[in-house]
């Protein structure tokens, strides 16, 4: 690691990542699926039933990034995927009333924040405007940061640019939104592809760990793939390491 | 006015007008023209030179209204705007250096709020998601919000349409962007003719008496000249009124 208050002298805005790096989806969208799945007499594990849900998300947004389909908000792609879940299940999509899987479908902007999330974005407010820069759409987070508590000074992301991480413009129109060089924006995520994507167009970095995203058996972003700026364990050691 | 709660109950956010309905900018502008109306020997009163600079920003909004002008961050206007206003006080705009000149137009982005307003925004932002229905930009929003304190849950308005109030497009962008109806949005402003364009729309009124606003000899907004959903003499008044 370089002299970090060199790297950080400049950042204007620390931008994040959501979905896995401030909250936990899994427990979230499992908590929410397993009335459901009883309700409905789906057999299925709502922590395996999560998993395949979060399973059709970059499949859905390839769709988008790849010109295939023009840009929709995240909600839809997230209801057009619990269709496709169901079916997998055996389950006819006209089977189960049209407003009870819209109502499954907010549970996306109900889940909690993990638990060093809010404070430590107290702490790194207080010296950086604090943003998602995520996939999810402006009302999404806004109900997501209202359910949370979290306190971001703005929301940008995939909706300013209507694409999809890690597309360039989802980046750049977020920089341009808040009035900043790409140089003067830090990326912070759980992801690897995301920080490299961020990097790539000349933000900062920050790679923080999140080993228990996709569950105790996850294999993907265990550790950081590149020198990121900083690599943390948590968004308090984020804090921490840029001395807020 | 009718049962307040019956009109609220559906309500899911606060728009905020902010220059003059949340933030006092014919102070704040003289506070930063004084000094540099002193080093340049520009001789203005500064609250008259912040009357005259303000006094720009409708028709230069109006290029872009009438179709005239392709849609620019309100910065820029501001920035021309000076100029235009630099040049009747007989100065050449070319006999400042420019940076002096971006600095000075930043002082859009530090005004204080008014006495009311933070303290009123956070006993509303307690029930309702809180946000800038605004003409300026969302970089301006950004920087006022952390000047003042200003507790957005989320930034709207002009920028998220490429349009300038009261066009239609930045309120009815403003609530798709938050994924409401425009009858679950109440406008907070202390300017009627932005209420009038927003209840025209369906959305909920509030109007908030800021008689100073222009100052002392100020001739317009001085009372509410419809019946709005709420009248208020503050948004501690508001606040009140919603039961927050």
């Amino acid at each position: 690691m370089t002299n970090l208050s060199d790297v950080f002298e400049d950042v204007g805005l620390l931008g994040f990542d959501v979905f896995g790096t401030v909250v936990d989806w899994r427990t979230g969208v499992a908590r929410a699926c397993a009335p459901f799945l009883r309700t409905h007499r789906i057999d299925a594990d709502p922590l395996a039933f999560a998993d395949a849900w979060r399973a059709q998300y970059q499949p859905s947004m390839e769709e988008i990034r790849s010109g295939r389909r023009g840009w929709v908000k995240l909600d839809i792609l997230t209801l057009e995927n619990l269709n496709r879940v169901l079916a997998q299940h055996g389950v006819e999509p006209t089977d189960i009333p049209f407003t009870l899987l819209e109502d499954l479908n907010r549970c996306w902007e109900r889940l909690d924040p993990w638990p060093d999330a809010v404070p430590a974005l107290l702490r790194l407010k207080a010296r950086f405007p604090v943003a998602p820069i995520s996939n999810g759409h402006i009302a999404g987070m806004l109900r997501l940061a209202r359910h949370g508590r979290l306190p971001w000074d703005v929301i940008l992301g995939a909706e300013l640019a209507h694409a999809y991480k890690p597309q360039r413009g989802v980046y750049l129109a977020s920089c341009e939104a808040a009035g900043l060089a790409p140089t003067e924006v830090c990326m912070v995520a759980a992801h690897n592809d995301d920080l490299a994507a961020a990097r790539a167009l000349g933000l900062r970095t920050i790679f923080v760990r999140r080993p228990l995203e996709h569950g105790p058996q996850q294999t993907t972003d265990l550790a950081a793939d590149h020198d990121w700026d900083v690599v943390a364990e948590n968004l308090l050691d984020v804090a921490e390491a840029l001395g807020c």
